[in-house]
């Protein structure tokens, strides 16, 4: 097989430089260059905790997207560059996997088309953590078989928004498979306000912090005599580096744009 | 909507009791008689433990199908009489709902095809805890990405065989989707035999059994960064009874024979 | 060793029936009579559900304590009648181990200094199961070193209150040793009201409902790098009889009123 | 408060330079010096990934002793060089907190008569996280209630020995309060060898090995109708340092060797 080649754009950003040292690391990928807004001009080795190869850095992405000749471009940066660098890749007949999050539906039907149109592989996923993606695909299954169904998720106590996004996204997703209920007893009552969690269709999420945790999420089901958990426990940056390898994988082989890893699992 | 009537073989079992009551309870369903190796010309009422409900029990199960006209047929007995019933079901136009374990494979391929041309819906299944199907189900999907797996269930102390039934079942069904893999550290050694469980296809199983335990297992998948764990906890045999409806519904829906609960999920 | 000769009030209670099949089972216990509201007269066997054994059955406690001679006297009643049989029990120097709820302070007072005039073992404790009383005990040790604590506890979706007494009482334990801390991020906030759940002297409770579960608390800690998980579950009545056992063996040995099973332990 | 000057051994390993960052970031503790095999004469601002502080290194221990003056030293080495370091800084009136394991018998008796006659409080301890050695603590006391209890530990796929030495050590204190049991049923047999994990004085030991996971153990205790589990989830060396801290505040306080942070807790 030959080796796959790769373009970052990103490499100083947490999830950026973990997707350096993974694509440096797999024997079937190559990088082949990096798109940062600074350090045009420099190498990857010059960039302190980069691992000690010679690839080049452009701060320009079209004139890297016309230099260098690469299979796919990975970008883990922001929403307003991600969109640019997205659009030009496809022009350049690259294949994009894309981390970042926020893109506006006008946006990903653009992108969408333009895909289409050129017959290329395309991957935008807001979460790259597999058993997190099918731990919520899990969930929407299981949730038309029991329709009583409670969500807890803890992190660590520097988060600041509770419920997390994975949960709501969570409760989202079940919702459209579940019979709508509204869950517990029709006569129970808090004698401390808060203590049955955060309500949204009847169902409750209940966000736990604390130090010493990292990302975890528990999705319970329960009928007569039973329940069903599933859970997802995260506890650093590598998790997302399997997804992304996926991703990279499957645009190879795909001839349009898929929107969330769900869909290719 | 029409009630669906309904037989029962098995109404002293402890699974047959539960259904009894069950059906019983369900307005939608309607217990037309029951068949049982004694107490045939009794009523449901004579018989202690189970509803004061006057439908008559039969020992002769050809007389049974004969005299009384069900849409449904539960079979909740032992394999040699479950067999001999499910056939009888299905010439007199039941359709049969099989929870009986046991059966041949040629006895069930002779049931199939006897479904299919009466045209009538049948399912055989060894489990019908729904929660315990879709942990399968979610395990053998899960193991697609993640090749590291490993099985934790865990039993009342009078369970004599170790690894459980279910346990087994689980691996047997990971295995089919899973990259084959020895798990653990190539050089890994126990100082006290038996501490990494009991190995199959390089998959570690453990079984725990303590007072106070009912039947739980959790399937435990890791790759870098996460683990995604799928598990299932039962307290009661009524946690069977979810699955048992679930199937009257689907034969009357269908038009042949389904072995196993997984594959009308 | 000689047995110990038994009074149970209550015995067609849930957990007063529990008891008689307990002392009835266990062989250095030997039930002599039982004090009920009704039935007086007959006896144990005379009572559905109830072991078959000639046990006299008395509605006057005075006459009972009067007529027969017993080591200990086991109440599971309801306060009212609870207080006057202790204290009856006490001056017809008979043991009391009192499962009964609701006793005022005052009473407590005043059985205690009756307990010590008499030399006698007496144990009124709110919660005879040794498991989640060592949970409570467990956790306000663990509070000395770790003031960040959640309290997740699960009930079936019968239960009314939410949080349930246990995790109150929890908490109040933990407030005695715990460093008073607003816990959490100081800047964190609900995007769906009660996520964060019950606040209480900064710690937060979480109450789950479901059906196919039965009573389950989690108390957990945590502090950089690792968590403390302390478990309790319990899926049936036969919890607290290991709790009343002790109680019997420990009154026979002490010469005053214990209150709570946590200060035997 | 004044503070409470330090001397690390170590700082170079991994253990020594959390060590040496704890110390620098807590207001009431002052790093004076580092004792290391190399870099003697050079400064800790000198050594890669440690604190840009310009606290001088010694690579012999005699001399740091001597010239610089410190309430507390802690040794992070190995127990050759341990020893030396631990006796040499009590006869230099400092309390030593000594992380360093496989200490002899003879060499903690000698130490100990040592801090006995200087009146210096000093700890040696295998292990620092206190949410570990309190589920020891806590197991060691159940286990006076609950004689049927089996341990779970699990561990990232890297480590080679299985039970880990916590499991070993926590089966151990288990050992001196539980009443002796074969546990399991009597009949029970393993279908697939290993099933039912490692034995040891009839309790049984399961070691579960995954990618993703870093140290976990549960021990789990269960009697009639329910169960009782402590659990420990350990993510990174952090969780060892609120255990020197506590070793620091300690040693202080006491007068004497102390063996085992649970013989301070």
């Amino acid at each position: 097989m030959m080796s796959i080649n790769i373009i970052i754009a990103g490499p100083r950003g947490k999830m950026g430089g973990e997707a350096v040292r993974m694509v440096n690391k797999e024997k079937d990928f190559k990088l082949v260059a990096c798109i940062d807004r600074k350090n045009g001009g420099k190498q990857i080795s010059d960039i302190e905790g980069l691992p000690e190869i010679d690839v080049p850095i452009y701060e320009n992405h079209e004139q890297c997207f016309k230099e260098i000749n690469a299979d796919v471009f990975i970008d883990l940066t922001i929403p307003e560059s991600g969109y640019l660098h997205t659009k030009s890749a496809l022009n350049h007949n690259m294949r994009p996997v894309v981390g970042t999050t926020g893109f506006t539906t006008e946006q990903i039907e653009e992108l969408s088309e333009l895909a289409k149109e050129k017959g290329l592989g395309c991957l935008i996923a807001p979460n790259f953590a597999i058993g997190a993606v099918l731990m919520m695909k899990f969930s929407q299954m299981a949730a038309k078989y029991f329709s009583d169904v409670e969500i807890i998720e803890k992190h660590h106590d520097n988060k600041l928004d509770a419920p997390s996004g994975t949960a709501i996204k969570t409760a989202e997703l079940i919702k459209e498979t579940r019979d709508l209920k509204r869950q517990g007893h029709p006569n129970e009552s808090e004698t401390i306000q808060g203590a049955r969690g955060a309500v949204t269709d009847g169902m409750h999420i209940h966000s736990v912090r604390l130090p010493g945790l990292v990302a975890h999420q528990e999705v319970m089901f329960g009928s007569a005599g039973q329940t069903l958990t599933i859970k997802h426990d995260s506890i650093n940056r590598e998790s997302f580096m399997e997804g992304i390898k996926l991703g990279i994988e499957n645009v190879m082989e795909r001839k349009e744009l898929v929107y969330g890893l769900e869909n290719l699992l």
